[in-house]
């Protein structure tokens, strides 16, 4: 028999809330962390403040995945330079004999592992609220504002939420995911009280839509309009010019919508926890590829060093070159996407429709009615060597089938890239790569390499299978 | 060195006068057909006047194809049945021992042949004017009003008029060609005072146009704008209700336009008399097609019998039909066409991108917002034995991939048309010949009934090379 929404959350709840024993050592860790810190600091002679922040901080962390985040918040007047240099050094000597890695993304910071937790380490400088110095400085705020709201029902919402936009693919503000951040997720439950208010609300979604907790805008709302243009609007509580929810990307929104909408219907675990994908093998990799009967090119490169937030953004931006680029020259693209393990293979996807195009193409001139134009297209092709047939009329206007520069999708690519692509809107940051380590496959070309990395593996299967995790459920009952 | 505008017209003129002695010949057959016919009506106790009329009678035919029309005019007593059988009888009496085809367009007549000369009888009822019973009652009026007003100046311009049209082939009203029949040209003439005046006035086209020689909408030419929808409206000076030129259709408009253009520009012989196609050799043929690269699909069948305006018609229609099946299949059509002996072969050109589709096919599913349609949407097809992957979410809509029923143009065809096509739109009066004698080749596969069709293969020379015939000139100065 199936469960009610009621049991499947419950459940779910059980499942992922860590009992008193993780909770303890976590918070343990925790502690023990900020100590460490505190004495680097105080070592080094800097006047820290350092805090335990994030969902470690406002008991929301979900068991599978504890993650600490130290901030040191640092007097203003310490220059920029030394989130780099001296923060860096108390960071690492804080969690020296675990393995680092330091991470850069608009602001310099320690990933470490202790005991497969990771523990960030970031430094923040000590502001009042609203004098924001770097990126990070609203966080202390963010957490004593949702400690002081949050209670132990509440919490429960949050972490169902929380694993809720994990299983569906949706949680996390990264360039990557383009999702919903812990925080987001805190505010949306404050705002809707508890998951299923929150669900039964986005489930309805029309448009866009305003979510102003704390009242910033209260009796003009209109404004907020022309503040913030992302569909979705979550104004920050503890700063009224930033929308919370601004890194969701409307795909996700979207996926989110017609989750919750499936959910309600018919609630299931799977939700929260999907199974694992478990990859085709490669005979039937090939015969999935062949079926389709369309072009998949593969175009592949290695090596760029940035930090994640950075590469994925210009993979992003690169990819939609690309995808323009395909376009222009009338390859009809039916998907596309973009792969990357984040260290040494980065893939993108063009699914097109046909491999070949015919050389013979036909390219809309004027309408006869402007002369002037008429006189230069017809001096243009009449009688030139690129002229497989016409000028003539059609539909009011000149035509004429010239020939196609390219006709082969992978001899475009690779003119277009083996260069690096810089021309075609590849960005600087990963030209490089492309230009020194490209490689282009077509369909079942691409075999060796899925037989060879796992992930790449898994997310090929999910691209060929083309639909959110949960839908395999409902496929089988229909 | 280039001769003058002036030079040109001369010569073309002098080319397509007939001479005293063709004239005299012409004349002198003319009023014995119509004395014949006299007898013949009297003979059968009709009571017809009997006259000669169109270009034979207003002295505007071209050397080139003399054209007799006789016309009996028969008391509106008698029933219009009597056209096809005591009128046709009478007519056939004249011009016993000559070769004769009875016509049947809207109007049944006698088409006969004496010494290479066409000869049309046709009976129509004896009138007033404006009170029309038969299509053809206003033609004896036509004739007399053009004779009323042509002297030899504004004749020999009729006559140039004529030639440039068909030399650009867009003369006749027929509804294969659909452009400007004689007394069209007679009206323009009359307008426009001379050739080059109405050169010059056509070149210089803008959207539409209203012509009303007569005066017929003085002062309320808005009206007219309600009464005529074509572009080109001629007033016919006796019927205030008809637009002469409302059988020609834009791209033989479109045609005349930029052929008016180009003569002014540069005058030359080859407007009025072009050269010859030679068609391709059926080595050059296989290149010419091969080089394309695209699929030209070609679809044959025999006889029909019906006469040429209706054949036309119910091709041209049965064209259209077939091109928005083939688009909604998704083939990308690059140009389509008909050819017809207009006896036992009829064949439908459809050029395409490509002659096969890939199996998949992205269907666009409705909008996340609605949800009732979303929801309809999934049970439809997720987990569908046609669908290949999906659904998922894009741009905001779901969309799936599904496959395609049919990936091959000849089958696609094949399998639409076998049964004579009624169903995606053929015209009942050809769909039981394409039943019978369905053939659909590719590409190369038409070299043998291009070798043996020397009409055929003139004109897919034409459509290969796929420009006015006066381009061709200018091709070689480019």
């Amino acid at each position: 028999m199936a469960l009610t929404l009621e049991e499947v959350c419950t459940d779910a709840l059980k499942e992922t809330t860590p009992s008193s024993d993780e909770r303890r050592r976590v918070l343990k860790l925790a502690e023990k962390l900020r100590e460490r810190v505190r004495a680097a600091a105080e070592e080094a002679e800097i006047d820290a403040e350092v805090r335990v922040e994030g969902s470690v901080a406002k008991d929301t962390w979900l068991r599978e995945e504890p993650e600490i985040d130290i901030f040191m918040r640092v007097p203003t007047a310490l220059p920029r330079e030394a989130f780099g240099t001296i923060c860096l050094e108390i960071a690492k000597k804080a969690t020296e004999s675990h393995k680092q890695v330091e991470r850069f993304a608009e602001h310099p910071y320690l990933e470490s592992f202790i005991n497969k937790t990771r523990v960030n380490i970031v430094p923040c400088y000590r502001v009042n609220q609203g004098e924001w110095i770097s990126a990070t400085d609203r966080t202390p705020f963010h957490t004593d504002y949702v400690k002081s709201i949050l209670n132990n029902r509440l919490r429960s919402q949050v972490r169902l939420l929380k694993r809720f936009m994990k299983g569906i693919g949706v949680y996390g503000a990264e360039i990557r995911v383009g999702g919903f951040s812990g925080y987001l997720c805190e505010l949306l439950i404050l705002h809707h009280g508890s998951f299923t208010e929150f669900l039964r609300s986005i489930a309805e979604w029309r448009e866009s839509r305003i979510i102003d907790y704390e009242g910033h805008y209260k009796g003009r709302e209109q404004e907020t309009r022309k503040i913030f243009v992302e569909p979705l609007v979550v104004v920050d509580p503890v700063d009224k010019g930033r929308n919370a929810a601004a890194a969701v990307r409307k795909e996700r929104l979207d996926e989110l919508i017609v989750a919750s909408r499936a959910f309600l219907k018919k609630p299931r675990r799977e939700f929260f926890y999907p199974r694992e994908t478990v990859p085709y093998t490669p005979g039937k990799l090939v015969q999935a590829i062949t079926t389709r009967g369309s072009a998949i090119v593969f175009v592949k490169f290695g090596t760029v060093r940035a930090v994640p937030d950075i590469l994925w953004g210009k993979l992003y931006k690169s990819q939609r070159s690309l995808r323009k680029m395909l376009q222009r020259h009338d390859f009809n693209i039916i998907r596309d996407h973009v792969w990357s393990d984040e260290q040494n293979l980065n893939i993108f996807i063009f699914e097109v429709e046909q491999r070949f195009l015919p050389l013979v193409k036909k390219h809309l001139g004027p309408p006869i009615e402007k002369k002037e134009e008429c006189k230069k297209f017809l001096q243009k092709h009449a009688g030139a060597t690129s002229t497989i047939s016409g000028p003539r009329i059609e539909d009011d206007r000149w035509v004429v089938e010239t020939k196609r520069r390219h006709t082969n999708i992978v001899n475009l690519l690779d003119e277009k890239l083996k260069d690096g692509g810089r021309r075609v809107g590849v960005a600087d940051l990963i030209s490089q790569a492309v230009a020194n380590t490209l490689g282009i496959l077509v369909n079942e070309e691409i075999a060796k390499l899925y037989s060879s990395n796992v992930e790449f593996a898994k997310f090929l299967t999910e691209y060929l299978e083309g639909k959110p995790r949960w839908l395999l459920l409902i496929d089988k009952e229909n």
